[in-house]
């Protein structure tokens, strides 16, 4: 390790499920073989830059809490540097494949936009080194364009056409760092892209403007060959009232409308997914069924609070529908689970930062098992073929295909007296419970 | 009048505002011109059937209050042709130019689909006389397929293909009544086109079944040449779990994923903005932006509960706001102000009936007159576009004319330092409450 | 078995956890010990006579599903014969040792008050019958004065005096009822002890009247000889705007208000607790601390849903937790598990009632058994009482006892720099994912 | 003025309803007789120096925009005076005649609780010379026991019985601040007394810490002859996951059990009572009812977040009601209006502050002109006394005076066969519209 922040920590172990060690794994072995592929390499972690090591524990009502050393200095670059190192200090510890990052997480604003983006490839250079000694890759990279004091009315929608264009200079930054560290996949997060009140808001207009900035960058992602997906990143609201991309529903509308679907796909947030009114699982699934499904950013809100609290996943349960989704779509192609996740402001030891990861690893790897172990036995699958059968005959599927007019179907409608069947719920959640 | 069920009561009249008459208006005056257009003409009220006549006055812990002569007898049509009469009745008290209804809400359903369309056929006939004597037309019809059993797993979307079959011949014979009645829209809301548990729902099946649906309707209507626009009312939950009409992002993306953008339209309800997470403004505005906006289902929901309260609109700033933005997009075309409201249960006198109608026209025509007076004073559009000046110039326009790549704007932000302005939130509350 | 609604179905047997018999049980083992005494005696569980036996699938916007065979005939009472047939052949196929109802749920409420109590009588002595026969008892029983339109304005806490007397008339019988059968507890729910709008609402006066009516039963209770509590059962709204008894908190001061503390507790379930926005865990600790707890309504809201869905309880780590703070609190005294649950209204074969409270048992039992091991363990416990274990020295212990004055100890302070410490949350879900 | 941050603006001025300049005032009339008494004596504005001079304009996910200059230097008892010098200009231009304050919004906390005490008393002379010259008033104090990291786990209800010393301490001092400038009232707002996770918490220990702590300040209170209430101000969660003065029938069951009801009132919140579940009219009732109002921090929060946005109260209806509701309970007796309200992010202008001060108080203004209307019309009054007036009659009286058993009334119910009468809600909707 290079710092001593982590002091007297071992790399966290498979121990199996005895272990009572909190900083062992109990389900999660790298190596084992889930459906043919090694468990590490369906789950693909990533540890998230900003909330491990960017934030000091504030909340609306108060302030630091974590005291990082990393965070109190004069010497911006140097500060930088240090948690550089911390970071993969930890992403070793933990043995997660992948990192991710905002470029205002890992190098100093400095003065100007010219300054940060030769303060952002500085580090970057940092990051080349360490990533090839530790073998830890980028899942992604994105752009912090919504907590400075410029984007307080939004980035690419702001009303000030000047703020657009420095939007589209930190972007490419951004970019041009996420590939030349070969990040899988680039993120975007519209924070402020939405609006605090409508009395003074131009929607259509705002929305005009985040569709062309979305299809400026694609065409530079396909310039310089960058060959990961953009990733859009749901929220319904909060920081603003509204965010225009509120949930997988209404990004894919918004793709079809720019013409992007071919480019850009959704990173999904489970916090996100509930504050919209949604299950997590809801908004994965229809990201599948509507063919823009991305990458997950794994973590949990709490239902009875109306905030983004981002707390680590420990919901077996929904974890293990999750995976479900996800190995029956044929597993993660470019993304992952990245832990946009962050402990309690008053979780304050170092080692509740390892604690919180590795019991969150856990968690997903037993949903994982659940997973396959559901496949395998077609639990679910098979309850729900036999439900839809009927719609495999010849004269529904003509219906499907469109070969067939209201009138010709609605004659049918007239001889039929159709008979209801039980939509087994219960039943269906019984046999979920005998997995997880 | 054809029944005594108002018995006593007078035809709402225009008083003026030092009114104190309950079944009077103070501000809805017929034929005051606002905008160079009769106030009649813009607010386009319509009564809907089911609240105001087939509703008995249930909720989920309590059943009947209401105790309406029409609902106890044993011949369904007598009951039915009463039921008319009072509707009729109450439409010339309040002097609405409008009616809406359901199949179920006009005709009993019998003993098979053929023998329900006759019924409904059969009533249609006595509306169309109604209809000639009394001046009152037909805003939409629509058809009730979520209430009875066999579509408690959908009607589009329901796993088994017969009731889907039922289900077209169901809307075919609404659409036919619809178009014979003259109907200036047809309306869909898919109160089971959803599910209640993703554990035993084929996601994406379902919506493509919703897809052909609606498709092979919007081809019929072209075939019978029925001129109006089909409505979808979208609604993100409640009764079921999730509703596939979420919201009007929602069914853009659906419409626009099936190719139904140019025929199908979205009635918006306020509550059900309110549960999809959105304010009323928002969803209109956002319809007039993607150009799917079609007409109005008003009423509002309690902002402290999560299920439909249907209550009726009183709610002047909210209406205000509503009323300038269709002011400002030229006023409705096809569509109008439907009251889908329901009296609380405990508001059993008949008069109650009358008294929330003309309580919540008054309001929305006091909002009507706001609206106006805010257009003409520029009061909102004003400094809305002064704040958005800088996107009139020729390179912004440029940009958002595809006419710029991210590497020359990128190149233009590192030159920049944007000055944040104020969004003067603060300043347009106090300019509406000017109106309001 | 009585009747044939269940024919062909053997009452579910224990078979261990590799059974995937849904009408078996995996963890309820009935004799099984857990800390000294039989999983049956823990778990007190009891079937709800409306859900199961009364509610005939409807919803606000549909009808009835299930097409139960005894809500369909002209005989009353030899429907309700019926019904309480089927019904104590569910409790023996399921081997529930307890049952509970309201007094609309078991007799027909006839054309008067006297008829009602009448009716309800012949029931009870029915009921005797076969409580003797089959060894099932009575957990509680209620009287519902929410349903009918006489009491849609309240019950206690009606604007008219009479519907108050009238309420006295039916809870006077059926607490009567509740007695002859042995009933451990009288509950009360209190409906529509609430209000639509402030607009018509005497706060205060409602409720004096409401605790008038309270202190009237604690009065009779004691006369008669009635040994259990009565049970208030909080719940925030639904089906009115807000309802007194709105949570734990709430029906606390109101007992104190009314100097009811020493007879009445309190009902918790979970979906009213999460409809006033508190865990169920958050309810059940707070009812112990403050020595109102008494029983339980088992059942399950939707998180992401604003009204009562009533499902049945599959949640084992909430279960774990509702458990681990009963056991800690030395276990159900005259309370238990009650299934205030319905199946979906899509499930509609007979078996699906069975299974869904055979899954809910099977998941109710494996949280006990995770508390016990939790218990055993000191798992929690252990770090919680180091937490606060500064509060046992001698100097704190005499601020608690109210021996130091606010001057004495704010001296202390001033020389107090004190040192956070971790709260430890993941570590402690990691510690609870390992028993769940 | 005695600085040129608000430089060139003018103290507001009544102008008239048809001003429309934003800084003047076209309701508020100061000397205005409403009911007797002059509206700057009914309304008793106090500005908050809390959001309008230490809030940056900082979100969860965004920094500083307000860039204040007496937030920026060295020397941080310098700066605060700067601060109250602005303030003062501000109270100065509003007209307002109270402010209230934290401790830490006006002192900087320095290295120890002694300094922090020392540098609160330097600023409280500042104070006593400003509130002389300017006459205005404070209408309280409180100390902020929430922002600081050693209270991260709570002040009072911490687990560390240093934290607790700590907190007496820093209460004591802030009391007797507030009593030496004449303070009308002391405010408790308990930001940290709850907690992140029951896994973590003693829910009893905690609940009996609060109570010591508020009976040791009420002790305290009374030892030094301060004659104003103490406050508490309910808030359900926000920072913390659940709050103990979750709302106003929980903190009366809370003062209740503590013995605290003839000391401790409520400071009730829009935004907090919106947060609860709870209409701001409900709260602001029930606390009469159960005789513990005491103040009104007015502001409004977005009914569709789940936040606290503390914005500046518009809605005239809303507070309309409010106000209907202080003047028929006699005005305010120690409490007042507190601004609790922050100027949007984005709002970043110095006249920002003014327009939105100006604004609210304009709509409180015209909230108490429409509640004296409606009061001396009895709109709202007369048909409450109507609905309610059964219970004058001697009988039930008898009962409510707890002169009658159960048995005694349940005969009466035997008799009666009560009809019910419309709750007439649109009328009374129909009738507020009338006068807002």
């Amino acid at each position: 390790m290079k710092t001593d922040f982590f002091s007297g920590i071992e790399p966290a172990q498979y121990k199996g499920t005895d272990s009572t060690d909190p900083l062992s794994f109990r389900y999660y072995d790298k190596d084992r073989k889930v459906m043919g592929r090694r468990m590490e390499d369906h789950l693909r972690f990533s540890a998230a830059y900003w909330h491990s090591f960017t934030w000091p524990g504030s909340d609306p009502f108060g302030g630091e809490t974590l005291n990082r050393p990393w965070m109190h200095g004069d010497d911006a670059m140097e500060l930088a540097r240090q948690k550089a190192d911390v970071a993969f200090d930890m992403f070793e510890l933990l043995g997660v494949p992948y990192f991710a990052f905002h470029d205002i997480d890992v190098a100093p604003e400095g003065g100007s936009l010219r300054e940060f983006n030769a303060n952002l490839n500085a580090i970057a250079d940092i990051f080349e080194s360490k990533m090839q000694s530790s073998g830890v890759k980028l899942l992604w990279g994105t752009a912090n364009m919504f907590s400075h004091r410029r984007f307080m009315s939004g980035a690419a929608t702001n009303p000030d056409p000047d703020v657009f264009a420095y939007a589209c200079g930190q972007v490419k930054a951004a970019m041009d760092v996420t590939k030349r560290l070969g990040g899988e996949n680039y993120v975007c997060w519209g924070g402020r892209e939405g609006y605090e009140t409508l009395l003074n808001t131009n929607l259509k207009q705002e929305l005009d403007q985040l569709g062309r900035f979305l299809s400026m960058l694609v065409e530079y992602k396909h310039k310089i060959g960058f060959d990961g997906p953009i990733l859009i990143e749901p929220k319904p609201k909060e920081p603003t009232k509204h965010q225009y991309d509120y949930d997988v529903a209404t990004v894919y509308g918004f793709l079809s409308r720019y013409g992007l679907l071919d480019d850009v796909k959704v990173n999904i947030e489970q916090n996100h997914a509930i504050l919209a009114g949604h299950s997590f699982d809801h908004e994965v699934r229809l990201a599948y069924a509507l063919g823009i499904f991305g990458s997950i950013d794994i973590n949990r809100g709490d239902d009875l609070l109306g905030w983004d609290t981002d707390q680590f996943a420990m919901n077996v349960p929904e974890i293990a529908l999750l995976m479900h989704e996800i190995l029956k779509n044929g597993g993660f192609q470019t993304g992952g689970l990245n832990f946009d996740a962050k402990i309690r402001r008053q979780s304050i030891d170092p080692q509740d930062l390892l604690i919180a990861h590795v019991a969150s690893m856990d968690a997903c790897a037993r949903g994982l098992l659940a997973a396959e172990k559901m496949l395998e036995d077609k639990a679910l699958e098979g309850p729900l073929a036999d439900r839809y059968a009927g719609w495999s005959e010849p004269e529904p599927q003509a219906i499907l295909a469109g070969e067939r007019s209201l009138e010709e179907v609605a004659m049918k409608g007239l001889e039929t007296s159709p008979q209801p069947r039980s939509g087994r719920q219960e039943y269906l959640e019984g046999v979920l419970n005998r997995y997880v």
